[in-house]
């Protein structure tokens, strides 16, 4: 132990599924995007002017700011960038829960939310889910210093109706009501009409998973311009620049091509209907999904099973060894031929499986 | 107020300086280096595969870690990246200065010091630099939790020498010293040799000022492997990947030109030496410099009469209203040509001051 340690906060840090590097691959663990990005964003990088860089980027990212605010139709003092959702996450869970009453997120869900909590020193509860892995809103309708829904959640794959979110928004004015939705461009309702109606609703997306822009880091946070504004305050004092100026000019030309958005997301939603009636056939079940990915279970073999032998053949889906999600496995979905050769792969893992 | 606003960390932000756009302007007002980056720089963004922005980026920038290692020659086990170098200071604020001492750091230096020390809760004091705004080591020999020296310091551009830092590192084994060398390249002596001998000397770096890329976001950390690990864990409790694929991809191609930067650093030392001679003429002085700006003072005309004359003729300089320090502007050392044009209208404006 160094002298110097006795004054270093201590965590116990996320973990990010893992990145292989090996060329033939079948990479379904980390919810990627199977197609590129929109094509502007590869002429954004073509034709930046180097010699920009030498300057500061806007430290509002104000291009980027009004291009998503003019694509969900909010003023731009509604929208707050950051370098992902994460970044926007965790300056939200800085900026609003700051208060002394434990702040309320469900046992099952993205698994970052106790990691910032304990980063912060923000006291907290994790009400259970039912045994579908349903939200059950009374949960959320006792004191609190603060509210984080991911929805559609992760790693269930479910979409909660935009009632249940109204109801905790409505039954809470007095703590921020964060609605996580990373995935909500795959299915599910958004929550953007409450931010209009709700002082205290800030819905986080990201251009990771529909907009094939993990490499790049950008989230965004909508609420009403007070939320906005204390985000902003908290931001400064932190780092002023985050955004830096090609993020800021790709991410626009993303925003600006809903027609590719569209085309992309349908093809991702239509791959998922395809895999779910095969794996089905093979013995899988999951919840209905509202996302990019499958949460399964087979009704015989066992997930660690399953994902240790998928690995052995350079196929990497997500394992979560943590109670109530032991059985399941989250599987991002791909192409089409990535799904056809993932399921190639359980129909020989399946049948070879003897239980031991 | 809101309703949850009692819940919400309240914070004075800190002010960065302007970004004017306009064309003909002459910046000289946040210490961005007047050269273009590497031209390698400009080739990654030719040439990068906008595909590869699908996938999540190497969070640990494992490219990037490797090239400052081999160029600083140190382990890349010793070195820690970020999102510009107030996100390596604002992480290493929130991880080496968690105890209940007041950390220290003096009256006149970054202000951003101030500013992240009340936004994570962090107590402490500023012992005041003498009246030539030099050090007193021994004001850094008191009981605290952490110190911070920038050194060079911002704004006085003052350089202390390494015999200073070593005295406060070796005075203060239980705390972790930060050294902010945003501005070492430009003179002043390194405390990196410090690292391979005091486990708790950390020394911060950015690619702002020197390497002419500001406007690409990247920020690091070079210490011991115990204090880089620290870091680590934090960061990965707050955000798994900050540097976006391009941004590694370039940071690499720059550091990679060591012909380049030499050369570009040699222009801007150059161009210093000229200027401090020019502004000697005009009746200024100045402590002597170790960056790429000067900290000058006039001995009959106010400093905020100059900065707004100056303005007018759309030539932005950083102007400080706070105590001890409001008589002095703060010029970044531009190109040749920038020069002279600050010089002559620094000549009108002081030929027409009449005192009021």
């Amino acid at each position: 132990m160094k002298a110097w340690e006795m004054n270093v906060r201590r965590t116990v840090p996320y973990v990010p599924g893992e990145q292989p590097q090996a060329v033939n691959l079948v990479k379904l663990n980390t919810n990627e995007n199977p197609y590129p990005p929109a094509p502007g964003v590869a002429k954004v990088l073509r034709e930046t002017d180097a010699d920009l860089l030498r300057r500061y980027p806007d430290p509002a990212a104000g291009a980027l700011v009004r291009a998503i605010a003019d694509f969900h139709g909010v003023a731009p003092e509604q929208v707050f960038v950051g370098v992902g959702s994460d970044d926007v996450l965790g300056m939200a869970f800085l900026t609003f829960f700051a208060g002394e009453k434990p702040i309320l997120f469900p046992d099952i869900t993205y698994s970052f939310y106790d990691v910032w909590a304990d980063l912060f020193r923000i006291p907290y509860r994790r009400p259970a889910l039912d045994e579908n892995f349903r939200l059950r809103p009374e949960d959320y309708l006792q004191e609190n210093g603060g509210i984080v829904i991911a929805n559609p959640n992760a790693p269930t794959s479910i979409a909660e109706p935009l009632e249940v979110i109204e109801r905790i928004a409505a039954g809470n004015p007095g703590s921020v009501v964060i609605v996580d939705e990373a995935y909500v461009d795959f299915g599910g309702q958004t929550a953007l009409p409450l931010t209009a109606k709700y002082d205290n609703v800030l819905v986080v997306r990201t251009f990771s998973k529909s907009r094939s822009l993990a490499g790049l880091r950008i989230g965004y946070a909508i609420g009403c311009e007070a939320l906005i504004r204390a985000l902003q305050d908290i931001k400064y004092s932190y780092n002023s620049y985050t955004m830096n100026a090609v993020t800021i000019a790709a991410g626009c030309a993303s925003v600006e091509d809903r027609a590719y958005f569209e085309e992309t997301l349908a093809k991702v939603v239509a791959t998922r209907e395809t895999a779910e009636k095969k794996l089905r056939e093979l013995g899988f079940t999951f919840p209905e999904s509202s996302t990019n990915f499958l949460f399964a279970t087979h009704e015989t073999v066992p997930a660690d099973y399953i994902f240790a032998e998928l690995r052995r053949r350079q196929i990497y889906v997500r394992y979560f060894p943590k109670p109530r999600i032991d059985r399941f496995l989250r599987i991002t979905v791909g192409t089409p031929e990535e799904m056809d050769r993932l399921c190639e792969a359980l129909g020989e893992i399946i049948s070879a499986y003897r239980p031991g």
